[in-house]
């Protein structure tokens, strides 16, 4: 008897059938990421706390599970998808502390509990400590393809806050920015498991359709929930991205065809007025912009489910088909 | 005509003997500095001020030193001086962020011009970007000691932090923690030159031994400075590292020399008390830890030398000889 806590432990019935397949390689990460913990050289409670945050191990899973198509957990396999979770912690350590957020998952951040100094370095660490398990995998050209997903995770969220309130920006700049944030290292999770399986080019150029398909489609479901959603679910105020300057899809397509709206009118010229970041969030939820972000939306999700048609026929694939819309479904 | 400045007008006759054999190497360091800022897709300016700080350029000129000691400039090798230059920056970039200091090489910081919260954002970005240009070397070896440096340069920072006023640290706690925070990158800048000019591993070897014996060396001068020169040297008081709790080599020399010392039992039983922190200043600017802390640097100063000796009869060689005394000479 052992109080480790295995994955299977954590899931129920739907996510079950996903994750069936790499349950004993989820297991090798979290016995990786809890080794760090006890050998890193520094403080053994703060790495322990955000390697042990809990979360749902997606990207890790989206790993094993595109490696799984051609065959078993290889060590390499398991050694690239710790590198993918522990890149997802890195960049949620320093997201928490740039946004001053004071819990994570339930229970306090980095920053709320040791600093934001500490907060900063910790997260240094745990980047320098996910590229040598990309290195690890002896493998080059993952390991360039990782260091570019660092680079574009950190210009999406510098994006993000200098764009803040930029109602010059397209969709186009929407769809850069939510692929350098959250799409790039899903795509990066999916085509390593093809790169270190051996799969051919064919293949891998599918599993990174799959990753960064569904990494957008992800994404925009959390857009379009904010302005849907209520605030009870939400955890915060109906609207709030909009409320703190961010220009998510549903704004910025609703902005696009109400050029002469007042409000519209009002925010291109510079207002930051609470009450016109209000009434905007209104007539959101009540426009067609959000029937058209959803249409967008189902388009990531298409594209999604026809690359994961073409992968061999594998258990494995059906996990990877399932995932599309345990991620990416509209859930309220 | 060009508004360019080249390393060459950088540099004053004693510096110029060392950057000679590796000028063109440099220049093109700046240039592909230069293109980072061009190309990056996050605010030019941001970018631009953090690659044109107008340092010296020291740790990019160990590598092509290193490189050079066997073939001439090549790309890959170039490549990885950027990389080295750019991690350097990365680090400065958090450093000033967690330090809150505001000004680095006479301008103002990241942080105090765009905030702590980009400043965070910039130095990830700065620190990917570092990758990426090792991953140009295509050598996975120096690719993972790079990631390993970067895990050590944080931790450095991190250990730093935690053993504040920690009168049980040892000398080798200490070494520990300067080699995290200064040889590391040094070591790694000496030693890929080593690795990617195809030097054979005893080579290698001795131009890791010179990077982290003058690495050493450059951190206890700048420790041993901090006791023994003027504020008005040093723009900050006199024992300013231990006025802050950093519990430098010095510092723990006396304190494990004299146990019976009032203050250092106060010190030791928890005092922070400035009174006592300011005794304790003076007490090792007059003792004998000086001299002892010294003969230390002596030490690793004649073992970088001692390394550098086996290596190839370049002139690259005479380079990095004469670096020992220009990194790590007692400036006063």
């Amino acid at each position: 008897m052992t109080e480790t806590t295995t994955v299977r432990d954590r899931l129920d019935g739907s996510a079950r059938f996903i994750y069936e397949p790499v349950l004993d390689g989820l297991d090798r990460v979290i016995g990786n990421l809890g080794d760090l913990a006890e050998n890193s050289g520094v403080p053994r409670d703060m790495v322990s706390h955000v390697v042990e945050g809990g979360g749902k191990l997606v990207r890790p899973t989206i790993t094993l599970l595109a490696g799984a198509l051609r065959q078993g957990e290889e060590e390499r396999i398991v050694k690239m998808a710790t590198a993918v979770e522990l890149l997802h912690i890195a960049s949620l350590i320093h997201d928490d502390t740039v946004d001053h957020s004071e819990k994570r998952r339930g229970r306090a951040t980095v920053s709320r509990l040791w600093g934001d100094d500490m907060a900063v370095l910790l997260g240094d660490y745990v980047f320098a400590a996910s590229a040598t398990f990309v290195c690890d995998t002896g493998n080059i050209r993952v390991v360039r393809r990782f260091a570019e997903t660092i680079m574009e995770l950190a210009r999406g969220e510098l994006t993000e806050r200098v764009s803040k309130h930029d109602w010059s920006q397209t969709s186009a700049d929407y769809e850069r920015r939510i692929y350098d944030k959250t799409a790039s290292l899903i795509c990066t999770a999916a085509e390593s498991g093809g790169v270190l399986s051996g799969a051919p080019e064919e293949e891998t150029q599918a599993l990174r359709s799959f990753g960064y398909n569904v990494g957008m489609a992800f994404q925009i479901v959390d857009d379009v929930l904010d302005f849907t959603s209520s605030e009870e679910e939400l955890g915060k105020p109906v609207g709030n991205d909009l409320l703190q300057g961010t220009l998510t899809l549903p704004a910025l397509l609703f902005a696009g065809s109400h050029p002469d709206e007042a409000v519209v009118r009002r925010l291109r010229d510079g207002s930051r007025e609470e009450s016109d970041l209000t009434t905007m969030v209104e007539f959101i939820r009540n426009s067609s912009a959000i029937d058209e972000t959803m249409a967008q939306l189902e388009g990531y999700r298409n594209a999604a489910r026809a690359a994961v048609a073409t992968l061999p026929d594998a258990r494995a694939r059906q996990s990877l088909d399932a995932l599309v819309d345990y991620l990416a479904q509209r859930r309220n």
